[in-house]
């Protein structure tokens, strides 16, 4: 066991948290109040890598581990925490279009997906079914060299000013066997997007329903073969969750920095914030308990990285406690600002508003808990 | 004892509840996204006394008790709790306008801040000194018949749209009895507003910054005597924490109504989340410690009633209980929805954004715990 | 609404009071430790009239409500929860005998239970059923004039030491309608008991499996009548619940008495505890939620008095509420204390051990939660 | 970063386990009802290496790092909470020994400290001094070759059954620098024991006041040199919070297995506990936590390893959220045995009995947190 970053991670680090202070964190509040999808932002970032961290590198990514890949985001979270959560989103599905396309698909999506050039969104989620992904009612029917696409799907980061989905929809059976996994390019005859969703935060990127009606793209397009969609989402979200979590702790990291540095220069009642015990005790719990997340992610990414068997549970206890972790220490980082938390002209009460979806998104924390006790369950061996 | 309400107190809120749910309901959502502060609105309530709960019949209100105007208030912030905590402030502004004004101020104002008319802002809290109000540095220096105000204020709830306001400003000495009390036409000569805050919630109504730069009042504008201002303050905060306390209530029902009403209609897994027994347990949480935050704030304004030598302490307990858990049941109810809570289309997430600062403000729910605590330690008699 | 305590209401606690200080604090100590049942200060309790608190008065008891009972069992419990919490019980079954009692019964039982003489014990627990008290298995078969009784009861209190029991079994088909209830005295022939099980807590009592093997009773000895026993037990679980939740509300005002004064006395670093701000917030937070307990507690006894609808869901609101907060209030309590909140020689430690098993008793917390779940998904309207 | 057990771990789990439920597992309840103090099974511990897992090689230790003795500790806690803290005060005390005793004090003391035949208890805390050690007042003044204790201290695991005391005693100035460390043979004349503390729980070590009254030792005895007692404490401290947070996290294990095992065999309404979601969902959340406090033990104990210099605010983040996670999950597990909770014949109540102690000794809860919050606010740099 080893938990001290190495010389690469550092570096990773060091890149990250320049890109992050130079070019999300002034502008994050902005994009917020704006409703702005920095489209040339993530192409910087793509610049760097950070559009395909755990990419293939044959596929032209960095090829990094999903350890590495959350310390980079990590940091990129304190600076936007919604651009970077749409990076993660384009990351894994850039990933799964080099993991499982056609060498047709990966000839046409691959260069611009690497450079940011292209943004990809990801269609799972569908009215009604938020959290029960093998009952989607989409459908994809084959048709001689085609597919034809017909249904509906919420809550699509970037939908509408992204250039590639990907597509889960049902071509055979009822049930997780009869999904099968698309990439559609966004602008596909039939595809149409509704109106830009009104939310509580994450504002710098447009979330839409997406409808398809007849789309019709070629059989390339299908990733892998038929009916392993849902196997394919599976191993998504186990990324999606740690991708979601870092974004947690990032922005709850960069929260608690703030609280800190209010704390030692606010005064009241003639003494420094600071001086207040029962200020310093919370400012300790918040310490504490992100330090206890960030080791759970970071334990959850690397039991990806070894295809540990029980690597779904681990991801479901991470992306579970790290969210919870992260809403409580903006939330705090907020209190702690009094008056000045609730203002936008401060960053707390944003930081509260975007990390609040992550308890929500990529099964909400109470799938995990459902993931995780079937687990316990099902075989006595302990999770350690 | 008696826990019942009895046949006024019910008439009361089935009066409230129609004019909350015609007046308030409909409209809420509409204006926390335009940020429209409903001043017909409140003239509406006005004619129904909802402006002057409290005041003294004498001075033209309703003459209710505290807990009785906890029983409207709360039927008001089911509907909307921006508007509703704004009335409230008008109500306390109004009774403190009544009770210690000379007669000339009576005359002058209360007609039209009875009928809602005219609106009031209460002006306390000042830049760098949210929680220590006995060293604001705000003066008010007699000049021959007037007073000179100079100073600023910040956070200042309706300030720019109301027409009074209530000001506490030196008059002597430092500390706590050199404070004084002014009611201040709000375009006087001298007074500026600042820009409309940004806010995370609390968006029906604006909050902004009051300057004065040499303001000059007839000294019949001096409320009580000279040096009474922080004892008024301290009286009115009593009552404002159960204002507040009540808007959490009242919200947090709403909310709770709401997630129950969706948990039966709402279908997961192929079964209402009804079903579920975990949300089940979350729910049957939600109501009890709601139910138990509504006693305590009806225990602690029936103690204003009575005028316990206790009031403070109880009023403490309950703003900080009720505040709290009034933030947690908006919080749970959002999760219950899952993404639908996170969107502007479903009432939730304002819920939670309106109901956070109540944990800010009218005093922190640390300075709450600051208050608690010394009557603990200073007096060994059991508080019960 | 009146939330003061009358004047008879205040006599009660001053009797109860003095009673709780010289006849059960002094020796509370010693008898958990040498697991000693107090059966001649339940008859002085008897003296009193707290053996028979809420006993109708024609049946020789107080006649009191229930919530003027709950406040005089909290003076009681904070001189000893196990000794109190047995006095709860023995309450319940007289009320239940003095109810439901045949002229003979009457005659036979109240007088020695009315004077603490006799104690009672109430059987409807069984090996396996824990909380499922529809489902029980003891059976009552006719036969001539007499019920035959056989089965087992389980944590039954004061069983072996006790003169009465009052008895649940089955006399008819499956499923709540087919149990009575009888009153049985504890020699009658063929009864067992089990050995004394050692417990965390609650050791001023002893807890016995009892076995009835053929036990013959006289048909007279019947409740009601047949197949009420299942109703009887549910409005006998109400009040039991308000008991046991007052038990827990008695030892933490007592909990937080000792702490109070502790952090007075108890010097670290040179200053007292109490002058450390975060042990001040927890000392604040353990009072603001025991007097929300508290206030939820005498709610649901009202509720009971006034045969409320809801009266079932507020009692096991209260339960749930009230004995988690105990809990937490002695735990933090014995916290405050540091290693000596750890050792015999001070109280604390006997404090958590006896109050952790309210929030099992009466049916679990987990049922709490099921019962108020239900009527809340089952009818729309508030419960407030 | 690695998260994986290597081959020697494994292999020490595998040792520690099998010794763990070979010889403290089957009889931990009894020793705690018998107040029993395993001799015997320390010695056998020794055996294998357990009572020296840190102490340095040369010295006749194991020599293992941290990090592999809270893995070996953690199995062995599993087995016998109690034993396993006593066995981590014997470990510290030794390796202090060894680290900083003369050659003459190597010689007399380690080949019976590491085999297990001596048992050595730990000398810091005072009457009246629990968590401000730099106050202590006991002396030891220097009379020609010797030195001459004087004092007091309290709550001293083993005392009166070891046979070689750890003493912390004031040589010098006042504060920390002070203070010296001495090896005090637990016989030596004038040193008295006082009656066996009577505890909530850790039944299986006797807890004594030790007095020392004249009590004359070779200044060979002395451990390192005059003045350097305190930093020796310190950093005993910071193993020693570890090894304390390690013993809750074996035993929360084992509770949690217990608890896992439990729901899948007790039926209520017809359908095993495991059926109910609601249990589901507390089971997932406490495997959930024990597994982040378990990767924060763990990463404390590798900071010491490398002499991170933020070594002891880890120490104080683990010690405080461990052992605060153990007491939870224990608690949860007893609450969902219900009934059997409660009582003896199962273990959970002992389980919550002797972690309770952890959230106090080594440095309460409440001193982790005032570490914790002055690294956080005396150095911007983030703790990661």
């Amino acid at each position: 066991m080893d938990f001290e970053l190495n010389e690469d991670q550092q570096a990773f680090i060091d890149t990250a948290k320049q890109f992050s202070e130079a070019e999300l964190s002034p502008f994050a509040a902005q994009w917020d109040r704006d409703h702005h999808f920095p489209v040339d932002v993530i192409k910087k970032a793509g610049e760097l890598g950070f559009c395909s961290l755990y990419t293939p590198e044959d596929a032209g990514g960095l090829g990094l581990s999903r350890l590495d890949s959350s310390i980079v985001f990590e940091q990129l979270a304190m600076g936007c925490t919604t651009t970077t959560a749409m990076l993660t989103i384009h990351n894994m599905a850039t990933w799964m279009i080099a993991s499982w396309g056609s060498e047709q698909v990966r000839n046409e999506f691959m260069d611009s997906l690497v450079s940011g050039e292209s943004i990809a969104s990801y269609c799972l989620t569908e009215p009604g079914n938020g959290s029960d992904a093998a009952n989607l009612r989409s459908t994809a029917k084959q048709d001689g060299d085609d597919f034809v696409l017909n249904g509906a799907k919420v809550f699509i980061s970037g939908a509408g000013s992204t250039q590639v989905l990907v597509v889960m929809a049902r071509t055979g059976e009822a049930g997780p066997n009869g999904i099968s996994a698309f990439v559609v390019p966004a602008d596909t005859k039939g595809i149409s997007y509704g109106k830009a969703e009104e939310k509580m935060g994450w504002n710098a990127q447009p979330t839409r329903m997406v409808s398809f009606d007849d789309v019709r793209i070629n059989k390339a397009y299908l990733l892998g073969s038929l009916g392993q969609g849902f196997k394919f989402a599976m191993q998504g979200l186990d990324g999606g969750r740690i991708n979601i979590a870092t974004c947690s702790i990032g922005t709850a990291q960069q929260a608690l920095n703030t609280a800190t540095a209010y704390m030692q220069d606010r005064q009241q009642f003639g003494k420094p914030l600071a001086s207040f015990q029962a200020l310093q005790f919370k400012l300790a719990d918040m310490a504490t308990e992100l330090v206890a997340a960030r080791q759970l992610v970071r334990l959850a990414a690397s039991k990806i990285d070894i295809k540990h068997r029980d690597r779904s549970t681990y991801c479901a206890m991470a992306k579970r406690f790290a969210t919870d972790v992260g809403f409580d220490v903006c939330n705090q980082a907020l209190q702690i600002h009094g008056g000045y938390g609730y203002i936008k002209e401060y960053p707390l009460e944003r930081h509260v508003r975007d990390v609040r979806v992550h308890q929500i998104l990529e099964g909400t924390n109470e799938i995990m808990r459902v993931i995780i006790a079937r687990r316990l369950l099902s075989d006595m061996s302990e999770i350690v």
